[in-house]
């Protein structure tokens, strides 16, 4: 399995309370996760500011998995590359959506709506319950993982239902959100996961790096069906035609 | 729209402060909010204590809608009432499922799970957040809806994925719940929802009587299609033959 | 209810035999039947040609309803047109998408996939299945539908899973197509149906007609929600926090 | 992988036309082609006639997967029996049904519906077609699967909306099918797949063996969640009471 990480990495190099907390950057942090715990996973990363984003046609040619963290610099990813984002999720390529990448440009076009959502800084204690204990991306983790401080995202979260709705986090302010959420859109597959705010160190939470490694096994597929879906082809005549 | 409302009516008449609470039983005040909210319905009851609990042929003939609650006594309804039921709900009758009657035996046969879930009364406040901001069942109600007090109903609830999600509540112990739930099953609509226990006055609740006359509405069905799912005809050979 | 039935129109002006089947254009035909058979409805019609293609912001703030058909000139819509219709079916616009449209720039942006399918004009039989007898849309048609000649729309067609599938076709050269499919996307329905090519009279047959009449009213919500969804608000701190 | 085949072994006794299509039975045919084509699985038999069906809590404690075959016989299967399997998939067993199986009283159970559908045993040919080609169920086979002749099954068929609808057939008499269907139940997964006629060879199909093989992998779930789900617990008060 080859995951890439892609982080805008904006934060990190302006504030030095994001800097403290994530030394080498949130990509860093996620790829270390996944190296530590997708033990077949080769890891790399990417990031806003190199060439085409880090996001070459060569690079996702070697990415079965990619990881996505945004926030600030959403408007900032050009065009083209969404494009070719997408077209790989089409293609069976896997995508994890992190926390504020709910408004990044890619999670917008492969959901079709508008993605908002409510939201709050001010140390709310979350609590994600996992409301599918069957799936494996809720294998091995507490019911709820508790994260004593995190921003709080709340309902009404603006996405079509999800295929499969993992997890929903309570806050103690009071609110609910579709915290954990997986999609099937072309042959690939996608999972949002709100958990990783830049100014709390949930990624080094053991729980939610099960979540991450579980979710990056799921949406990965191995064997990818024949079918091409790259375009809108003409059937022969006849060609089960019953005679 | 003919309605009709089963309650066990068992808390009401052993239990003086529930009796405070809902003098005419609980059947008595859904009733009289139906009646005064579905002005174009006419709406009867019915308990458990009645002839074939007062669900016969002849009352489910007139009935396109069934409300249902009950509690301490799903074990004493007769299993061939539950048929009975179950088999207008394959042909199109309404069915809405309150609160303690998740684990009924007509939602039980319905669902096809354990319907098990966590509970706590407790006086927890319970906020019911609408994640579904188009559908007929949320008109017109708050975001959230806020009950000072409520019994705690919590994940994981043993259910199949709804077919639709409309509201999720919290509880102030941290807790979520898919608290307003819809499901096709065979040519009928079902529709789950946890407010209403019995030692809180939530029928009173100016935002729960919409929910529940919203409720009535949507699972109603005027017209019903003319598949007949009763039996698995065999087709006749050539019937759509190509030749 | 205010209806409004969009068409490129392109056809009819440059093909004669289009022109002899639709001599008041594909939007003609389609308003003529809903004003015949949503008997409350008002309908107007827009066409390509119209500044703002006749969807200007004054004409979507009258229209609860919109049809669109569109075939050869998808790329002539422009995309502030385009942002203006999804706006709207955001906000709550019912939306109802026709045959070929579904690789409109509309349809594509609300799916957020590729909308490819497999095709064929060869004077196939469409038989037109439903698989959800309970659902409105499907209220007093023939099971199946059946239309003698029509082009061929087969799988895989490249949608995510519809939340309420309603018929599936299929066609005498043996491919099958989910051909009515139902999405909530922000607070609007949208419901997507192939029949409808310009070269076969399926405009004319009952019971598409009533499929369509009966897609009307499903897509048409009156009552909206107060939910906004065009921003992602901040949260007051301690809104609901329990102290 | 621990997978147990169950079949009533009714047909294969008392037709000499099956016997000679099936001289170890179908469950011989279908545990063969899964001790092929899963090759890290352990594959054992259970029919009708054996001590509780073959069926006791000792073997089902060592079945990760359970394979269901039946027809004439849905009736002698003891109820017992039936809750016993029932319990299992909800603690996360896997189960596949295969054809006639869909009114099998397991499969009846866990979906809540009547399961009735329209048949002809006619010859037709069966065209399988993926409608979700990033499925791992649909990996590796042919679109579509083409079966020279078996039975018509076609809709409606009575049974909740599939949690992922994998496959659809068509038939030469114009009916479809879906005929490749999963649902999450409890903790379980389950899988329906109708090819599978005592009387056509279609187990001999090199995609119908894969697509059954894939069913396997799929249905099977290593590692479970801790969450139990088999009672309805009492929450402590103050458990995550935010104070």
């Amino acid at each position: 399995m080859r995951i890439t990480v892609w982080n805008e990495y904006v934060h990190e190099r302006h504030n030095p309370a994001v800097a403290e907390i994530y030394p080498d950057g949130i990509h860093g942090a996620v790829a270390s996760l996944l190296a530590g715990g997708v033990t077949d996973a080769k890891v790399q990363t990417a990031t806003l500011e190199d060439p085409e984003h880090g996001l070459t046609a060569d690079v996702l040619d070697n990415t079965d998995v990619l990881f996505w963290w945004g926030h600030l610099a959403h408007h900032k990813v050009a065009d083209e590359v969404v494009e070719r984002v997408h077209q790989r999720v089409m293609q069976g390529m896997g995508l994890v959506v992190m926390h504020s990448a709910h408004l990044s440009k890619i999670f917008c076009r492969l959901m079709g709506t508008t993605c908002n959502l409510r939201w709050r800084e001010a140390d709310d204690r979350e609590l994600v319950w996992t409301v599918s204990p069957g799936h494996p991306i809720a294998a091995g983790v507490a019911q709820p993982i508790e994260l004593a401080t995190h921003e709080m995202y709340g309902e009404y979260f603006d996405i079509p239902a999800p295929d499969e709705l993992v997890f929903i986090s309570s806050y103690s302010g009071g609110e609910v959100f579709r915290s954990g959420c997986c999609f099937f859109r072309g042959k690939g597959r996608v999972f949002y996961f709100s958990p990783g705010h830049e100014t709390y160190p949930v990624f080094a939470d053991p729980d939610i790096r099960q979540v991450l490694c579980n979710a990056a096994r799921w949406v990965y597929q191995p064997q990818t069906s024949s079918i091409v879906i790259d375009t809108s082809p003409e059937s022969p005549t006849g060609w089960f035609q019953t005679d």
